[in-house]
């Protein structure tokens, strides 16, 4: 029995078998798909947040390394990541799908699958999207639409001279997954390869790290090196790690050695991680009663710019390796 | 001198020669680009509304058909036209854009051009984007914020038996200018070809309408017979057009008849005008001061399904004829 084809039911058949199962905050829609725009409305008291990211076949993923759901999953965790980065709650999620005609249809229905499992789970409606055909491959773009307290938003912006700097769980365990993936070691790292499959966005710690008090915030989707680098560029100062605090799961240490590969490498310049990183004062972090998966790395250590590592009594320059989608 | 190619400054080059002039109504603006999200905040009394559009080279343009600022102009004039066809004003925008390795910057920089253009037309703030990779041709992504009073969105749904039928402007326009520009007729035709290459989005109209009680709105994006269908269908009506009645400009009406076509299939079926249809009871629509621009083009008959073409005392039903992405 051959499978049904995008081409064979055109982008009105599809659209009509991916819209159902949208709507996972009800209280805050007025009208869902199906209209020119999705209506919602938002508390009083909130600033809102907007950020949008996309996913291409072949530069963020292959056929081989996710399957659709995972893709799903993915997209739209990498989405509400942004708004965790933020201090922010994600509500809303609108997506727009370029898919080569000859793409079977049970492989959109799978995606949508994966993005709504991350929907209910985050309690994030789907709002609307648009399906276009695409010359070559599959590329995905999600929109996702957050609430934060009026004026409590995180900016990366915001560090200053004295804070601690942290991190939320284990760090460079999706490039370790990738690692495993793409050197035919998927069914002995499960633990990795979920970890770069299904990311989870930290919107939780983001809400709790925002009301300790914290100064700044930046999701790592990039590698760790570049969201430090970030961070102290926005906020004009100089940040000192210590390597050897960073968390770093059982799975990628293992991996590590066994591959003799620095795990660091895979921490500061692997990326899609979706952790949190940013900094906060010793004060305010003292306050935090449960700080289980956050973990404190480095101080801001003066006014100035650059992250820089200390180890064994000397200090050098992180430079940024992080991912450029364009410069290899 | 060779051109600047993206794949020379790579992806963080080249969103810093792109990330100006983004903000055109600060009023709403609590963050802009260059964080995880854009912040913004919406006065009391308003909901918010939503949409997203994907504009695909090869499939929406070609770099034939279109510069890269026509492109950058339509892909916003497009996207907000999804707020006018709710009775809502636009005022936020994100870009999601995948482009080739050797794609020069100029032209990304143009593109960004043509998107200001329409931004500062319209009052909309740029809150963000992503850039990323195409494995082939443009795929350009914009999502559109706008508001509506409180409960007054006018959806697709709401068409009442008995109300009148109208079109904004003159329809078909865009589908002719297509037309000259494929059959190499664009120097003697700039009205035509303008109004393909650079739509507007009908926002003050649409704001009128609805304050004047418009029951149901749409863009015409995918051609009329759509449309209208899409009105039908959603308010379980039956309309009835007179095809004499709908608005052509002398421009598609000339090169239509010099070409020996009906320009009434370019109306039903071209798409991408980006003007309102919908529909009013008689009474609203005698409240409108100003009508120029909308023309009543028939009406609401019964409750049911379908939309009907009477001419010359018969009557035949209207199809769907508008553009599928990919069935051809």
């Amino acid at each position: 029995m051959s499978e049904d084809r995008i081409g064979d039911i055109g982008e009105f058949g599809l659209i009509r078998r991916i819209t159902h199962d949208f709507i996972y905050r009800p209280e805050l829609v007025r009208l869902g798909t199906g209209d020119d725009g999705g209506v919602y409305r938002i508390p009083e008291g909130f600033d809102e947040v907007i950020s949008t990211d996309t996913m291409v076949e072949g530069l963020h993923f292959t056929k081989e390394t996710m399957g659709p759901e995972d893709v799903g999953y993915h997209l739209a965790a990498s989405n509400f990541s942004d708004m965790a980065a933020m201090g922010a709650d994600a509500h809303g999620f609108v997506l727009s799908i370029a898919l080569p005609n000859d793409l079977p249809v049970s492989w959109v229905e799978s995606l949508y699958d994966g993005i709504r499992l991350c929907c209910r789970k985050y309690r994030v409606n789907l709002l609307g999207g648009d399906v276009t055909g695409s010359p070559k491959g599959i590329i995905l773009t999600g929109t996702v639409l957050g609430m934060v307290p009026e004026g409590k938003m995180v900016p990366r912006s915001g560090a200053k001279v004295g804070d601690l700097v942290f991190v939320t769980e284990t760090i460079g365990d999706s490039a370790a997954g990738l690692y495993a993936l793409l050197h035919g070691m998927e069914k002995n790292w499960p633990f990795l390869v979920k970890r770069h499959r299904r990311p989870e966005p930290q919107i939780e710690k983001g809400i709790l790290l925002r009301k300790a008090g914290a100064h700044s915030l930046n999701d790592i989707s990039d590698g760790l090196s570049r969201e430090l680098n970030e961070i102290a560029l926005a906020s004009q100062v100089e940040i000192e790690i210590e390597p050897a605090l960073i968390p770093l799961s059982e799975e990628t240490k293992a991996l590590a050695a066994k591959e003799k590969v620095n795990p660091l490498s895979w921490a500061f310049n692997g990326g899609e991680d979706y952790e949190l990183t940013g900094t906060i004062s010793p004060e305010s972090f003292d306050t935090i009663e449960r700080k289980d998966g956050i973990t404190v790395i480095g101080r801001v250590t003066g006014k100035g710019h650059g992250v820089y590592l200390k180890e064994n009594g000397s200090r050098r320059l992180l430079e940024i390796h992080g991912y450029d989608h364009f410069v290899k």
